[in-house]
C-alpha cells in the first residue's frame, strides 16, 4: 500500500468526524486553538518522512511530555525510579486522589498526574536546571533547535495549579516527594507546554521504535530491554482511562495529550503522531484516535 | 535456540524459586495441592509440542477458563457484550465493589470477577445447559474428550460463594443481570473447576496466536480482529491487579488463575502454558511468572 | 401554650409546602400513596393524645421499624450487639457498600440498611417466628391489637431485594451474617411493610421518652441507660446522611422512613409522629421535616 | 452529690487508666509531653468552679479551638457559612480525601480538618489579623490575658504542613478557598497552637452552656438558636469518628483535641474541661473518655 495515499485518504475523511468533541477549556491559552484541524505525521526506521495535513503546526504536547520525562527519569535513575511510582493501570479518574491515598502515596503508574509530578520531582532532585534539560533533550530526540517551551501556556497552567498542587503535597505527607512543590510545579507545567508539531513528534520519538537508539543524533536514550518495558507501559498506561479501549481499537503502545495529540509506536517499523484538538470525555482527541484505528486496520499494525 | 533444552533448563530453575508463595486456601479442594511442582509446555502453530515438568498433570484452572467463557461470549453476542461490561483494566482488588458501584454496576472489564459473572450471565442467556457447552467447547479446542468439571472443586467454591452473589446481586439492582443469580454462580463456578493440563491449555488457546482458527478442530472461533481484541484484553488486564508488570516484565496477554496456572500468547508462534500452584500477593503464580519472564527473555518474545 | 392549637396551626401550614418532594416510587406498593397528606400526633408521658390531619391513617413505615428491631434486639442480645454492628454516623449514602466493605462486613450504625439486615439477623437467630414476635411486640408497645402487616408492600419490597441482597452476602463473606440471606431479608422486609398511623406510632415508642418503660403495657423495653443510649444513637444517625442538619433543626432523637413518617423524642415530655409522603433527596419528608422544625421551634424543644 | 468530691474522686481514679494509649507523636512538640497526666474542671452557670488534678497546666488545645473558630465564623457570617461546608457527620477518617473529592471540596462539617480550614479561610478573608483577633476573643472568653499562642508548636505544625495543604489545595481547585493556602494553614496552625488549661476551657466556653452569652465578658457570642445548632454539631461530630460512640456513653456535646484535652457542655448546667494527654486510636484522650463518662454517669448528665 501507499503510506502517502493512506494518510491523505485518511487527513481527507478526518473532516467528518468534526464537531464530534470538545477542545480542553480549563485554560485560556488551550481554549481559543480552533477545534477543525488535522495534521499526521509518520517517521519511519529507515528515516523516510510521511505526513499530511496540518503536520508541521505547532501545538501544546501536554501529557505527550510525560513520555518523554519518564525516559530521561530512567535514563538516570534505572530500575529504582519504580521505588516511587507504579507500573499498574489505573482505574477511574475519580479515584486518582483515593488511590494515591489508598496506596500511600505511590501513584499506580508514571503517566497519571500523581505519577508524572513524582517523575519531574526525580528529576528536579538530580537535575540544577531540570527545564533546560528537557528543552535540549527533547530539541535533539527530534533534530530541531527551534522547539520552544510556551510559556504563556506554562504560566497559566501554574495559575490553575491546585489540584495538581494537592497531589503533590499529599505525597509529600507520604514521604514520596523530595523537592518544593512549587519548584517541582513550574518544571512541571513547563514539560506539558512544550510547542511542537507531528513531524517533530513522531520524529522525537522514533528511539522507541528502534530498541532504544535515536537514529536522528544517534543517542542510545534507553537500553533495548527499558524500551520495551516503556512501550509495555504505554499500552497499559498511556491514554488515560482509556487505555483499554487503544488497545483493543489500535494496538499499540501510544500517548496522548488533552492538546489534542497523539503519539503511537509500531516497534521495529516507524512512530506516528496525530492531531487535532478536540477531545472526547477521557481527554483524548476524537479525530485522532479514529485516525489510528483507521492506520492500525489499514496496515495491520496491531501487536495483538 | 533448541526450545525443548530451553524448557528443561527452565523446568531445572523452577525449583529454586519454591517457597517464596503460598498454594490458594479459600478452599479445601485448592489448599490440599503439594506446592512444589511445576509444568510448562509451547504449543507451536504448526503442532509441535514442546513439554517439560508435570506438564500432563491437570489442575484447576480457575480465572483461566475466564479466557474460554469470554471467548465463547463474543463469538455469540458480538460488540453487543460490551454494552454490559468494559475494556479498561480496573484499579486494585480493594476497589472492585466500589468501582461496581461507581460505575453503576457495568464491571470494568470481563476478567475481574464482576465481568466474568456478566459474561456468564450472558451465555445462561442463550444456552440450555451452559455448563455442558462449555465443557464440549474446551475438549474441541484442546482436542481432548477426556477433560472434566471437578464436582468438588465447583460445589466447595458455591459454599464460598457470598462475595461473588454480593456482586451479582449489586448488578441485578442496576439491572445488569439477566438470570437468576444462583443459576449464573452455578455455571460460574463449573466453568473454574474444569480440570486441565499444561499440554492441554496450550493447546486449547492456540487459536489465540492463529488469527482465530483452532488448529486442532479447524474451527474460525473469533475472526482475526476479534482475536487481536481478545488478546490487547489479555494483555491489559489478564493478571488481575498486576497486567501492567506482566506486560512490562513478560510482554505477552496472558491469563492465570488461582490454581497457579498462567497461558501466555505469542502471536503468529505460539501458546505456552505454565503451571506452579505457589501464589504471590496477587494471586499469580510466583514460580510460572518466572519461567515466563525467563522464556520471554530469552527469545525475545516481548511484544513491545 | 395550647399544644392542640399549635398542632392545628402547623397541620393548616402544611399545605403551602406540598410539592417540594417527591413520593418514593422504587416500589408500585409505595408510588401510588398520593403525596398531598399530612398528620401529626403527640403522645404524653402523662397519657395525653394531641394530633390533626391525617393522624389515624395508617402508612408504610418502612425504616421506622429499625428503632423497633433495633429495641428488640438490645433487649435479647445487651452489648453483645456492637461487635457486629457499629455506632458511628455513616458517610455519604454513596459509600454504603465501600464502607462496608473497608470495614470488613461490620455496618457502621443500626440505622443503614446494612446495620439492620445485621439486627434482623440477629433477632432470626434467636426466634423461631421473628415476624410473629415482631408485629406482637409492636402491638403490645402501641395498644393496638389491629396492626399488621401490608403483604402486597413486603413481597415488593422482595422483588427489588438485589441491592440489600448484596449487602447481606457481603457480610455473610465477612463472616457477619448469621442466617441464609432470604430468610432474613423476608424478615426485613416485612417489618418494613408493618402499617401504622402517627397516633400508634406517637404511643408505640414512648418507651424511648419514659426511660424505656412503656406506658401502655407497662413492660420495661429496655433500662434507662439502654434507653439513653438508643436515643443517642437516633440522633446522630437516624436519619439517613442528614443525621446532622435534623439536629441542627429539630435538635432530638428521631427516626424517618421513605413511607414519609418521622418520629421524635422528646426525652422527659413526648413522642412525636408526623407524616407527609413526599420525600425530599435523603429520603426524608419534606413537609415532616418542616413541621417537626417549627414544633421545635416554638415549644423550645431542641436538647442543647 | 458533692461536687468537689465527685471530681476528687474521678482524679484519684485516672491513674489506674494510665498506659492504655499513647501521646500524639506526629510533632515533637507534642511528643514530649508526660503521659500520666490528669486535670479536670467544671464552671457552673452560676459562675461556681471545681477542678481536681491538674486542672491550672496549659496544653495545647488543638482540635478544641475549631469550636472556638467555629464561633467566630458563625458570629461573623451567619448562615452564609453553610454554603461552603456541610453539617453531617463524616464517614471514616480514610475517607477524608475520597469525601472531600466527592463531595466536591465542600467538607461534611466544620470539624473535620478540611471543614476547619474552610472556618479558618472564611476568617481571613475578613479579618486583617486573623491570629491577633483569635488570641483576643479567647482571652476574653476565658478572662485570662495571660493565654498565649505556642510558637513552637504552630512552627513543627506548619513544619509538617503536607496533608493539611492537600486538603487545602483541593478546596481551592474546587473553588471553595479564597485566601492563599499558607496564609491560611498559619492562621489554622495558630489557633490550634493556642495553649490554654482545663479551668480556662471550662470557663471559656461557658457560653455555649449559657444560650450564647459568655458570663465573664457580658458579651453575646451567638443568639441562643445558634448556640443550640453549635451544640448539635458538636454532638454529632465533635469527637472525630467517634462522635456516635461519645454519644452513646457520654450523651453530651463536645470537642477533643490530640494535646489530650476534652471540653463537653450540659446546656442550662455548665462546661466541663478534661486533659489526659494519652490517646485512643481515634485521636481521643482515653482517660479523658473515661473521666466524663464516669462524670455523665454519677450526675446523670445524657441529654437523652
Amino acid at each position: 500500500m501507499d503510506l502517502q495515499q493512506l494518510l491523505d485518504d485518511i487527513c481527507a475523511g478526518a473532516a467528518s468526524h468534526y464537531g464530534q468533541g470538545r477542545v480542553a477549556d480549563y485554560i485560556p491559552a488551550l481554549a481559543s486553538v480552533a477545534p477543525a484541524q488535522f495534521g499526521i505525521a509518520i517517521h519511519t526506521l529507515e528515516g523516510d518522512l510521511y505526513s499530511s495535513g496540518q503536520a508541521q503546526k505547532r501545538f501544546s504536547i501536554q501529557s505527550i511530555s510525560k513520555a518523554f520525562s519518564l525516559t530521561m527519569a530512567i535514563h538516570r535513575h534505572g530500575d529504582e525510579l519504580w521505588q516511587r511510582v507504579g507500573k499498574e493501570p489505573s482505574g477511574t479518574a475519580f479515584n486518582s486522589l483515593v488511590q494515591l491515598e489508598f496506596e500511600k502515596g505511590i501513584p499506580r503508574n508514571p503517566f497519571i498526574n500523581a505519577g508524572a509530578l513524582v517523575v519531574a520531582d526525580s528529576l528536579c532532585s538530580r537535575l540544577s536546571a531540570p527545564v533546560h534539560a528537557m528543552l535540549e533533550t527533547v530539541r535533539l530526540m527530534a533534530g530541531t533547535a527551534s522547539i520552544t517551551i510556551d510559556r504563556k501556556v506554562a504560566d497559566s497552567e501554574y495559575e490553575h495549579r491546585y489540584r495538581n498542587a494537592a497531589m503533590a503535597n499529599l505525597m509529600k505527607s507520604f514521604g514520596n516527594f523530595e523537592n518544593e512543590v512549587d519548584r517541582v510545579l513550574r518544571a512541571y507545567f513547563s514539560y506539558c507546554a512544550l510547542s511542537m508539531n507531528c513531524v517533530e513528534l513522531a520524529r522525537a520519538f522514533s528511539f522507541l521504535a528502534a530498541d532504544g537508539r535515536c537514529p536522528q543524533s544517534g543517542r542510545q536514550w534507553l537500553t533495548k530491554r527499558q524500551t520495551q518495558q516503556l512501550n509495555a507501559l504505554l499500552l497499559t498506561s498511556g491514554l488515560y482511562d482509556a487505555a483499554g479501549d487503544f488497545a483493543y481499537r489500535v494496538g499499540m503502545p501510544g500517548k496522548s495529550g488533552v492538546g489534542g495529540g497523539i503519539m503511537a509506536v509500531v516497534p521495529g517499523r516507524f512512530t506516528v503522531c496525530v492531531w487535532a484538538p478536540e477531545l472526547n470525555e477521557y481527554g483524548n482527541s476524537v479525530v485522532g484516535l479514529w485516525a489510528l484505528e483507521e492506520l492500525s486496520k489499514a496496515l495491520d499494525l496491531s501487536l495483538f
